[in-house]
């Protein structure tokens, strides 16, 4: 039964062929649905289509059904179509017609809407605390195995002496700099939508700036055609921004594979942290780094799904759009196990040392003797060639215990405290302190 | 024959095979290129590499190769491999010895890097350009229009009122937020990976903050192995931004083509802006805006491209990079022609006025009456269900004259100057002065 | 607990990492395990790695076992790894050490190989199945509608007469195409890769001819690397086949969703298969169509993920091709219903009338007259030009009763017949009645 | 000037932007346009739609103007539109009133459609050829080095023995099982659009058998509605064809390129083919393999490209149409010289001998020496622990000298001759020489 409905019913199979995953995905957002019912009732008081009192009832209603949600008491009765019907139905039910006045100036379009972005916020915050907390490990791994030399490779080739300190500190500012298209897709996120109603506003005097500022939104999106447009939007540059740092622990996850390969053997995990194998019982699996860097592909096909799900369509909801969920919400909880996962493995990583000091590495010191020849005085292109002779005739041996790279982001200087001052920035530009002041405003 | 090539050389088709369209692409990196390798030279004389003779004569010398590319008397010898060595064949021509030492401390790594660094600053400029003058003429349209009525749609369904104000003003918001996913493509160009070298650094104490200032970046890749990772991650966001910005244009296409097909009627061109048919001489085909449509598709194919590039890789550099700019760089025209040609178009728009005052449109009035109907003081639910009864028995006839929205956003209150004060602040926070300035310092 | 496992155990965050949706998908297996289970078993009778008796016993158990499962009575018990083991369990359970002998020359790789493909082939027929009953309808319904004309549009603009006999013909048609894609999957999934074991064969005597013909296929991959890394292609394969569905359902779900705009108003479909508003009583959306637009689009975005999981690998099993499961399981039952639906909705599809009797329709007559002007001597491009010149006077005033279309394929020349009979050819290139004759052999 | 323009002609910013890169890809149309006009002409003089005076001076005059395209004396005249207006011109210009005839009955959709289709089968012809000639090559190396032994890897962990052998033949048995969806692709290109005008038929009593038969198609599209929805299907089922192929190639490239590695060292090719450092004088980098990665990589982006332009629309042509050329045409290229690389290089490829022998390989033998407890009678399960607690203990010491692998396409068995005689059976079912003959018949 649909609150919305007049007397004919939907035949089953259509039900059930339309309503997909989104009972699932509407317990996600039920906390978010109320919130936004908070703030829609306080302005509907203000330009005058709830009384004082009316409205004083609501609020006492939804703050029950938001402790309900919160002390997970709150479901879908069945015969219900969603969320957003259950809340009103509960608030009728125990308040008689005053819940029936609280859908007044909005449309389903803009309901959920607005819970989807205060959902997605939510959701941005814990990735940004996941990627924090992988942050701060690598840097101090960085920190740790600063002296811990390696080969750094081009090709896949062997190229020149890299470090493990330079290894883990690449993918610490390599996640800071991730956070530019997430804070993007933020920006979009705190953008309310409310007011809309079904993408063409309402002959209602709406007040938007009292419910941006009620749910902590830092902007609305003005034209209601826009902010309905953002439905889908919003959800591409979520995926843009999750694809983002999915790119970022696939490279870390496909050198760990790498590394841990018999050739390389240059990092290894506690027996209890890999997986053998049904018919070779010498095999110890890099399973976990496998199934991150093959989850964070997934993601990284988020984007085009999404946007087969946007494209060439005229403006104006859509109920494709619906299925945007199911692209969108998983990818949340993937990408946050794929973090958290990455966290929990690299606190028990174990690092070969003195890997360089091996004669099998000696070429890897070319370009320092090259570099030592022009400190020397001898023209780049002409110590270039010296040393390339030697190579071929094989008399190159180089000094492997001395390195001294000085210059800033080397293996001698890592700068660890400029790259954790980038983080500081990136993470304080998304201001969610803002956000929870409202909530504890509305929720009291 | 390679600069950095001993005495054997590459089989033909090999170098046919590798070469690809590079040497379309090095000459528009010409001038970045040379702006790079005057930051370099300045600061290897600052380090003691040069002397100040030495780097008086190739700046001398860059200038002048810089004047060249100006005037269109640049290119590549036949034999020559890259832009980099014709350059460096140049300055060695020219002067002597001098040219073969400007290649200190950088690889050809951080010397492509940066040259791709400088001309995506350079064509992100472009873009933001050609989309304020879009956004201008779209909030232009929209204020002019704002009293134009037009239906609204849900689900390709008649659905509300709306306007030609708001439908123009929604693509004018639309376009200042996709800035958001473009800024951080420009954050990530905008810093330095000058003095990465290969991917790990050097042994001579660059002094890369130098540089940073030189070339007018806001910030350096510190870790010097995350500033070649940087190599495809700033590709990947670039190519998000434009599909971001693309989706906007997609969208906005879909309409225009819509909108134009006979049933609907509502907007058109002059005819020297449409096409005829071959075999149908009533036709006046939409085939600028279905090519902007399929051009911003190409577009967000980008992004796929772009990722199978990238992943399942190890860390540092492969070739395969190459080829990111096959995708990259036609993009950019792709991208600015298709905004460019929605600014061309849109300036011959023509509206068709009084569409909603047929009654075949009387429908899209319901909840207006529903609406007036609660403020009348019936609940909201009730009133729905009387206007949908009127409805299915054929006696609804609404004022289809008067419509009053007031609250923000709304057909009523478009909010243009809020709107175009977000372009002002989306644009400004590019800082592309800053960028002006460098170079000015350099050449002089 | 794994069987495969010496002592240590794996921390429980590693399990839940790893272990992602396989136990919803091993129940899906199942079946087909227990029957590659058999023809392993009797291949290693004849081997001589079995006794009769064994083989005898371990045929006794896995018939038992299917039936549990055909029943379900099957569940893989708490702590049990997989599907796999808990048969090898059961079996052991129940019959002691034989059971322990089953694993002999396999591995857990060709294993579940071999399940995959026994399943996918399973899949496949039921989308065949799917399809030819969707075809079947489209042809029925192409014939009923043969004289019912409508217009055909190019550009989205009204270009010539069309018949929703051409229309719903036109995707039966297409649905023959589409089996060409998913006969290339078949055939990849109809290759025994049973003995490849790890992907590098095994030094017992396997029989692997035997096993192909027990289980019903084909052939097999012959070569075992081959065989393994079929793994991948074979999903790629088939994520392509069911986008080709997808995309003709896609199509046609445009179509639907734009005659039922009320601009074009040529089809609808009764009361409760449409869907209404929550704010607006006079609509009456297309929600399914919409919906199988969408779905049809996660669908066609599938290659892409299944590639991203593959690309850039080197040969041979990763555990990141566990995930192939996660995107082409379900895209099997999100297709089958999205084929079933437009099955069950186009049964209640009903169709407006003399479209084209309207005057409005009268400038697709235009080539018609063109035409007749032909017959009668005109040279084409001066009978082009004159009707031309009457459109732009308003003087084109065609017969809009009569039209006398014959070629093949043409509106008065359906050749349905001819299509059935691709279809036909089409589906008998499957000759699924070998595998279920197979099958019955080893079950009995 | 357009042929089929009344008065007004397009400005030239319109012109400039719909055109792209057509003139390019119209030069590549050429002889399949006049091939197609050929067959057009003789079906209207047996229609009576020209008198056989007509046909014989157009078959003359096309004729000429085939020679002219093979002898590269044809262009595109300056103002032309395009290869089919050239082609009409120049009938006009040499003969009169005649040359103006020929377009009656179709239309410049299915001229396009049927320009593509012809060009498709002859590219596709081509992809046969290259695949064939690399497959030859790989079955010739894999008999070559069939007792060179090399590990196999799972998880990119050492796993068990595999040979070079295995590994050359695992591409080749992939190639014929990639033609699988060539053929599909194949099938659709090789069907007969023609008659079909702009997707809705003609009034005109077309003969579309007979211009089936003498382009030596397999069949038709019959529903001419459908006929026109192949253009997007025929090009993203060959983009799902080329990408088959690209996987398989991308795979062997990955290979190379880990097998490159010093840390394998596996195998090499000669100095002139792989390509060194600007900084370091050491290197010898794979660069061929990495360019052939990263172009199957944007190979397999195709379809998504392609998609994204067809997805969504509703049925009939849109302009979107026309930058499927942009996709589909370059990637017939990249695809066929990367077969062509792929065949050149491995012609020079050399083999490391005897890596097995190392005893750092020993463990990759630990599933022998089970088998063997399992031949002498130990359960399978219990032989697995015994070996895995000899390699914890450090114990573990195989015979890394003999191996005994009989089954079939395993290493001692590699299975050529059948593999070959797939290829032959894949190759044979695309019947080229029926389309040869056709074209002798009509050009004579």
């Amino acid at each position: 039964m649909k609150l919305w409905q007049k007397d004919t019913g939907s035949k089953k199979e259509v039900e059930q062929f339309t309503i997909g995953r989104d009972p699932e995905f509407d317990i996600i957002l039920a906390p978010f649905d109320v919130l936004g019912s908070m703030a829609h009732a306080h302005m509907l008081e203000k330009i005058g289509l709830l009384t004082p009192e009316d409205n004083a009832t609501l609020q006492k209603g939804l703050k029950e059904i938001y402790s309900e949600i919160s002390e997970g008491k709150f479901s879908i009765a069945s015969g219900v179509e969603d969320v957003h019907s259950q809340v009103e139905f509960l608030l009728t039910e125990r308040f008689g017609e005053v819940g029936k006045k609280l859908h007044s100036g909005r449309s389903r379009n803009d309901q959920v809407l607005v819970d989807l972005k205060l959902f997605y916020r939510a959701a941005i915050k814990e990735l940004v605390e996941e990627t924090v907390e992988l942050f701060e490990l690598l840097i101090e791994l960085s920190e740790k195995h600063k002296n811990d030399l390696m080969p750094g490779y081009t090709h896949t080739q062997l190229a020149m002496p890299s470090s493990f300190g330079l290894w883990f500190g690449s993918f610490a500012e390599g996640l800071t700099e991730d956070l530019g298209l997430l804070k993007a897709a933020f920006d979009l996120s705190n953008k309310n939508p409310l007011g809309s109603a079904a993408g063409y506003g309402s002959s209602f005097p709406l007040d938007r700036t009292l419910t941006t500022s009620l749910l902590g939104f830092a902007d609305m999106h003005h034209n209601v055609v826009n902010a309905q447009n953002s439905r889908g939007k919003t959800e591409r540059t979520l995926a843009f921004a999750m694809a983002g740092i999915a790119g970022t622990l696939n490279r870390m996850a496909a050198d760990v594979c790498l590394f841990m390969n018999q050739h390389f053997a240059f990092i290894s995990f506690p027996d209890d942290l890999t997986t053998g194998s049904s018919i070779m019982p010498h095999k110890k699996n890099p399973d976990v780094f496998e199934l991150i860097r093959a989850k964070t592909n997934q993601i990284q096909g988020v984007p085009t799904t999404v946007s087969f799900l946007l494209t060439n369509m005229s403006t104006g909801y859509h109920r494709d759009m619906q299925l945007l969920k199911e692209e969108i919400f998983p990818a949340f909880d993937k990408l946050k196990s794929c973090i958290g996962m990455s966290t929990f493995m690299l606190k028990s990583i174990k690092i070969r040392q003195n890997i360089l000091q091996d004669s099998f590495y000696k070429h890897v010191f070319s370009v320092e003797v090259v570099n030592d020849l022009v400190l020397k005085g001898v023209p780049f292109r002409d110590a270039y060639k010296q040393v390339g002779y030697e190579i071929e005739a094989d008399q190159f041996a180089p000094d492997q215990n001395h390195l001294n790279h000085t210059h800033e982001g080397s293996i001698g200087n890592l700068c660890s405290t400029a790259i954790q001052a980038k983080m500081r920035a990136a993470t304080q530009s998304f201001d969610f302190s803002k956000i929870d002041s409202a909530y504890e405003r509305l929720i009291g």
